[in-house]
Order: structure tokens, then sequence, then C-alpha cells
């Protein structure tokens, strides 16, 4: 297997100011088409810690992406720090200087002059375009100690980043593969990592293409299935097999056979059926609304939702009636069905969801931390879930909206099939 | 400056399930000391490339702190592989093997015989206890090619990593530091990064002690101003003077001493007033809620919000007219005061935020993406303010929900000094 890299470059970083996401989203991505990343390295905006790391990087790996220090500013050397250390000249780049032009003509502003510096590249890449700024990327293949290394470098801003990745790195791997490659991702909910492998042991055990890998993080278990061409037989085929028989061993647990959150998933459905949604969110605190909210276009299927984080406004916004709240508490099944019941009515929407719990640190005498009521409602089918969730108050708010999400998808699906 | 490299052990990284954000957290908490974080790697769990990896951090690092692999399974080896790298045997440590066996006494469980692995240390090397796990960290002084250097190895789970850091490692520089050296934060939302500098530029050009640095994230700018005691002076007192004058120069703009988010400081002064807040959001979709029901104890000052995204829902949970809306629209200044007014009659609470604005990437015809009415009520006072932010969907809902909270900071302040 050939060895990447990651490079990055920027005091940012070894500031503190952001996390490296870019060494982890390009981490999660090329194991999709075979490659893997042994090492990754973070180092300032100085020549000469850039050159020695490089030089470390290239000695261990074939493939080395740096990311950052493309830009036009003084601090920004990546390029020509890279090019000398290889020994490769500069050259200026008609069509990228062109390029750049038209984008500051385009935004109706001048060109700062530095901004020149950007068409230089080194002699023989390849250029690639970055569609959200004025930092191409580039695509150097050489030679290091008698071995062939590719060196890519990367812009720094992750929406720059993301697609020139996407459109021009992936591809430029898979065409140079010698087998090719194709994986697909299935999303499980409601069964835990451990529980998978062991459900999926005789399926996978001793077989190298497919190759099957899970891991698991906040209540949701990713399955990737990765297969080559190297008998001849396609790719897709062998992966698609694989995937029905897993899907048949976990059934209703896998919420999507894409790379996607739950709470995109139900997004999808809604839009599709024309449904509409509405939440009533207590230890949540607007988590399950923000996540629908984040989608554009989301205000086409999410009517309207209430952080209702004392009783006194459960029972005035939602009609929650003091009488089980005094019975049963703020904290019950009866209390997360009124919830439910209560959202949907206000908001005329089609399905809804509630959330009352405890996320911690405290709760109520005799109540567990993470003792969680989920009410689910879609058209006349009402529901209330029960779960006790481990973790801090993060982690039993993230672990309340996945389930939540992952609920009404359930529901809805459930609904189809009785219509 | 001494060089501090930080050499994170973790498939975990290396497969993309995680973003390193203990690496981010240590590079944060350094430069508040003194010491300068120059590099980041992340190696996975395996015991060559991590010795070969702990040999370049030697050779250019002064101080090298690992993260992660000391848990019990096969898989940390991070103890066993620097110390064997660094030739010093491990040695069973009997206190912490009893406080191992008191953490399964106390929870209940019978100790795996792969914890006793946990009880070894690098000989001569200083334990870290662990308050959240059953891994302690440690301390190691050693010599590389004849320099003296300074090993620390760290648990990988953050809740673990963060107390060990702030409690042991913070502490451990400070004694050993030549001069004493004291950092304050100062937190800004309202001037721009490089107008910041142009008005402390008198304040702080050419001056070395102390040092001020600032940065810029999501509508925040950080300042930190840093001394030592070189010249005989207190660093307390050097950073409070310039503290002071730069206080004077900003003025409200200042919101915190102290490194916190702006939702955090509205926290604080609710519950030091006895105050409640109530919320009502449209483009931010939750996002404001979220931020203050993140904080444990938030429902004594929080007590509840609503996300309406319909116009419908504007009007009917929180009483917004319908000829205002058609009137003016409902992203105008008109319908986010009537949302303030509405959601806090509703809820009774002493304060209240509204939000209406196009996040994008979509507005109405005519209307900029990114525009953004937030009303603030504090009492009697009410008052609309208008913004046009830029950036995509996520970033401008970030910035309204920052500069909400400020908004907030300053009106509360406002009736204070009314009071």
């Amino acid at each position: 297997m050939k060895k990447v890299e990651i490079l990055s470059v920027g005091t940012e970083l070894l500031m503190g100011q952001i996390a490296n996401t870019n060494a982890q989203y390009i981490s999660r991505r090329f194991p999709e088409i075979g490659l893997g990343v042994f090492y990754h390295s973070v180092v300032g905006d100085n020549p000469k810690r850039l050159a020695d790391s490089l030089f470390i990087a290239l000695k261990r790996s074939d493939v080395v992406v740096t990311t950052g220090g493309l830009g036009p500013t003084q601090d920004d050397l990546t390029k020509e720090t890279v090019a000398a250390a290889l020994g490769i000249p500069m050259v200026l780049n008609e069509n990228c200087k062109e390029m750049i032009e038209a984008y500051f003509k385009n935004i109706g502003r001048d060109m700062p002059k530095n901004n020149y510096r950007q068409a230089f590249f080194p002699s023989g890449s390849t250029l690639m375009e970055n569609g959200m700024g004025t930092a191409p990327g580039c695509i150097i293949e050489t030679e290091y100690e008698g071995k062939e290394k590719v060196v890519i470098l990367l812009p720094g801003p992750p929406k720059e980043l993301v697609p020139m990745f996407d459109n021009c790195v992936l591809p430029y791997f898979k065409e140079k593969a010698e087998h090719r490659i194709y994986s697909m991702f299935l999303k499980v909910i409601g069964v835990g990592e451990s529980k998978v492998e062991e459900l999926l042991i005789e399926t996978i055990d001793g077989q190298t293409n497919p190759t099957v890998a899970t891991y698991a993080k906040d209540g949701i278990v990713t399955i990737r299935v990765t297969a080559n061409d190297e008998n001849g037989e396609s790719p897709e085929a062998l992966v698609e097999c694989t995937v029905e028989k897993i899907c048949a061993i976990l059934g209703e647990n896998v919420y999507a056979r894409v790379d996607e959150d739950p709470e995109f998933t139900v997004f999808r459905m809604l839009k599709e059926k024309s449904m509409t949604m509405a939440a009533a969110e207590s230890c949540t605190g607007g988590l399950i609304s923000q996540k629908m909210t984040a989608f554009p276009g989301s205000s086409a299927v999410f009517k309207c939702s209430t952080v209702v984080y004392t009783a006194e406004s459960k029972c005035k916004l939602l009609g929650v009636s003091a009488d089980t709240i005094e019975k049963y508490g703020v904290v019950s099944g009866e209390t997360a069905l009124e919830m439910v019941q209560g959202i949907c009515k206000l908001s005329g929407a089609d399905c809804g969801i509630s959330v009352t719990g405890y996320a911690g640190p405290t709760s109520d005498p005799g109540m567990p931390v993470g003792l969680v009521f989920i009410g689910i409602k879609c058209f006349d089918c009402e529901k209330v879930h029960k779960f006790i969730f481990n973790g801090n108050r993060e982690r039993v708010r993230t672990l309340c909206a996945v389930n939540a999400y992952d609920l009404l998808r359930r529901a809805i699906k459930a609904s189809d099939n009785k219509g």
C-alpha cells in the first residue's frame, strides 16, 4: 500500500487557533481509493523548517500532501519552498495569470501585485483549479533518493481544499491506480460497533476483496466496503453484493447507504415526501433544531420548534397538562408524549420529535443522569422511547439528537409501508 | 525560547475519525507560559514508526508531549515504546497499582489483568494522576545527544488530557521556568482584528515585556498579554497595566478579561443578577439556544425559546402581527422587534434575543444574503440592530449568535448603569 503523509503548513495550527480538520478530511477520504495515511505533520510558516519536514516526509512516504501556504502574502511560501527543496525552477503559467486577473475583474477590484506570485508554479507540475479562491493547487511528480514520489500542494481554507481534493486529487489517484477501486458506506444506528462486528463476522471473515472496515462515533457505526478489480471482477458488483448481505443482517438499523448524518437522511425523506416536521426540545436545548436548519432549503420541511427548559413553558407553549407533570414528572414518557402532541398541533407539522431528560451533570433525586424520553409522532402514529445514555452533558445531548432523528426516520418509513 | 513538539499517537487520527483537538488545546495553552509549539506530528499505533518519530522530535525540539496510547489494550504502547527508545527500564509503581485497583473496586467491576500494565512506568519518571480514568501520565527528564530533554506522556481522551495538562503540566513548567510568566486574555467583539491592531499600535509597538498577541475567529478578537519578571518587576503588575491601557482604548468592546465565549459571559451575568432570558430564533435555527443550554446549570437562567422558521409560526407562537410581516417582510427590524417582544411576554423572561435574516445560500429578491436583524430586549429597553454578514450559511449563523450574545451583554450592562 502506498504511504501518504499530510504536511500542514500554518502558524495558526501551531498557535492552536484552529484544529487540523484538513488532515482529518483527507485522512478519511484516501482509504476509499486504497491509499493509507501514515503520518500527519504540522510546521509553521518558516522555509527552513518546512523544507526539513518535507525531506523527512519524502524519506518515509510515497505521497506527500501539503495544505496551506498558497496565498498571496509574504507568509505564504509553500510553493517556493517545496520547489527549491526539490530543485525545480518556478515558471509563470499564463493561463493561471489570466484566471487570477479575471477573478479580480469579476469582483470589481484591482489585482494586487502580490497575487502575480500565485501564477508561478514548479516547472512540469499539473495545476488544479481553485473554484473558491485565487490560489490554484498543483501536483508534482518527482524522484527522491531514486524513488518515485508525488507531492501535492493544496490551499489551506477548507472550503477551497475540500472541492479541490474531491475534484482533482481523488480522480488523479483513481486514474493512476493499478486497480480500479470502489467504496460504499453503510451507516448504522441501534446496534453497537462490537455487536455489528459480531453479526458480520461470518460474512467478512478472511475476506480480502472487498474489505470491510467499521468505526463508531456518537452512537453511529460507519461501515466502509471497498473492492478492487484485481481478479477481473467489477468492484461495484463485489461491493454491492457484500452491501446487500450486510443490509440483510442489519436490517432497519442501516439508515443510509452513503456517508451522511441521520438528520440529513430525515431531511431527504421529508423533502421527497413533501412532509414537514417540528420539534419540542428540553434537555437537547436547540440541538435538534440546529442540526436540521443547518441544511440550505430546510425551511421547506422544518416548521418550528420550542426549547422548553422550564415546566411552566412546557405547559404554556405546548399545552402539556400540569397534572401530568405533577404526577409523572417533567422527565417522563407521559410528558414526552404530550410535548410531541403539543408541538405537532401548534405547528400543524406532519411529524414531530420531543425530548425530555437529564443531560447532567445533575438530575432529580433517584433519577440517573442520562435518562431520556424521546417522543415521536408521524401522522397518527405516536410512540415514546426510553433511553439511559452514558457520558457527559455534551455526549448525552448528542446521543439524544442522533437517536431522535433515527427514530423519526423509522417512523416515517413505517408510515410509508402502511400508506 | 524552548521548542515544544506534540507527538500524537493513534490510528483513529490517521483514519480521520477525529480531529486532533488535543494538539490544538496544548498549542493554545503553552504560549501562556512562554513556551512555543513548533511542530505537531501524528503516528499510528506502531512501535517502530512511533520510535522513529520520537527520535525526529528529540532531535529538533526541547520538549516532546505525546498524546494517546496509555490505555490498557494491546494497541496502547506509547509508554513501553518511549521507554525502550530512551533506554529506560519500566518499573512497577505500587501506589499506582493500588489506585487502579481502587478505581475498579469503586465502579464495582473486577480489574482486568491488562490494567496492571498501566501501573508500570519508565524508571525515574514523575507520575501525573488521572482524575478521569485509569491511565496516569508521566514526565520523563532525560538527555538526548548531550542535551536536556523533557518527554511528557498524556492520555488520549480529551476529558482526561485537559485536566492533567492544566493541573500537572502547566505547573511543572511554571516551576521550572527561569522567569515567572503571567498571561491574561481580553476578548473583543465589535472591532475587527486589523482595527484592533491599528488602535493599539502606539501602546504595544516595540514593547517586549509584556508582549501582546492578537488573533481573530468567528467575529471575536482574542488579545493575549504576557509578561515575565526578568527585569525584577511583577509580571502580574506589568500585564495589568497594559490590560488597563487596552481596555481604555477598546472600551465596551471588551466583553471579557478571561478566555471565554460571549454566551458564557452572558450566562455569568444572568446568574449573578438572578435574571432570566429567552430567545426567538429564525435563521439561527436553534444555535443561540443550544449555546446557552450547553452550560450545566443553564436551566436557572434560560426559560425557553422558539425556532420560528415560517411566517405562520412567527405569528402563531410569538404573536407577530401578520400586517407587520406583510408590510415590512419577515426579515425586517419591525418583525425582529415584535419577535423579541413576543418571546419575552410568552416566557416572562427578563431579557430576550430575536434573530431574523437570510443565512443563505438564497434570499428574497433584492435582499442580500447575510442581511440580519437582531432584536434585544432587557427589561423595558428594546432595540433592533441591523447587520450584513459575509460568508456561507454556517458562518452567517455563527456571526448572528456571537453578535446576539454580545448585544445582550451590552444591554444587561446598560440596564445595570441605569438601575
